[in-house]
């Protein structure tokens, strides 16, 4: 998607160890106009697939799932709770999250209300490095016995590798902008 | 506002300890129809003001703040981050909120970027109770020397007291729905 990729390579801004900072637009200041073409564009690429929810983690995914729901007949969201220490409970599909950003692991629950094995869920989130995020989504997915059909990204860091995982195990991933390297400073997209 | 009433009646559940949960449609899940009526009726409440950025605290508030904006020009959104932890540095505005809800103090803080004197800004939130989070924003707001013209909320406690005391500042608060009572599981409005 142009719009972001002109976006990432006039406001972005990298970071030493391998950090990609776009709080301008996408992160702690979001630019609605930019947000509204991109659940546009989330809605046409996933269009005809049945989707009935939409599914992305706390917090910067929430603005991202809700656009993209408004352009996909409004269908609900659901957003995955960060905990930093476990948490036990019999109400909620809980699953690990290691982050690479942050170099912890953290939990993410959902309660299990709010997803059953009727839904055909579309997973949205801002950014995809290793795609521990996803997987930990996917492992919700899998102990509610839900569909999942595909994985919405607006920028992906292609050399961390995770979106090619799970592209090779047949799961359906569109980034909208795909960052294949970006040394000394100087982003270039795949 | 009629819509979210019904909702909160119907579906919204009281639990010990004072807590209205209404995490089917506003918290965890999000019901995306009823958020852009929410969006529309903050638009229209807070017209006419010139308000060129809306302001939130992650993580429930990201979603009606982003609708909000949609039928206000598209404005910017910023939203604070929770930190659990004090967090020192040059480059952000922090201020203390303490949440009732978890019985525990916490810092919230947006970049300096992201605030000038120039902004004229609306606060947006999903909940407003002791009017913590609110008072946390405006000392952010103070600080940056911006300008506040008013304060949107889903949902005000109005027996906690919070709203009436910022009313009572001569800020203009506009809750769309105020629950006065919930004594018994029983919910009545102003």
């Amino acid at each position: 998607m142009q719009l972001l990729k002109d976006k990432i390579l006039n406001e972005g801004k990298v970071l030493p160890g391998n950090i990609l900072k776009v709080d301008g637009f996408l992160n702690q200041q979001l630019d609605i106009r930019l947000l509204n073409e991109i659940g546009k564009e989330f809605a046409f690429l996933f269009k005809d697939l049945g989707v009935n929810k939409i599914l992305t983690v706390e917090s910067s995914g929430i603005a991202l799932a809700c656009v993209a729901s408004q352009n996909m007949g409004n269908v609900p969201v659901v957003f995955g709770k960060k905990h930093k220490t476990l948490k036990r409970g019999e109400d909620f599909y809980a699953a690990k999250i290691f982050s690479f950003t942050h170099n912890r692991e953290y939990e993410v629950t959902i309660n299990k209300e709010f997803i059953s094995k009727d839904d055909v869920i579309l997973i949205v989130d801002d950014f995809l490095a290793n795609g521990e995020a996803v997987n930990g989504l996917m492992d919700i997915i899998k102990q509610a016995d839900a569909k999942l059909v595909g994985v919405g990204i607006a920028v992906e860091k292609g050399f961390q590798g995770g979106g090619d995982k799970l592209r090779e195990q047949g799961l359906r991933v569109e980034s909208l902008a795909i960052v294949e390297n970006m040394d000394n400073g100087k982003i270039t997209f795949r």
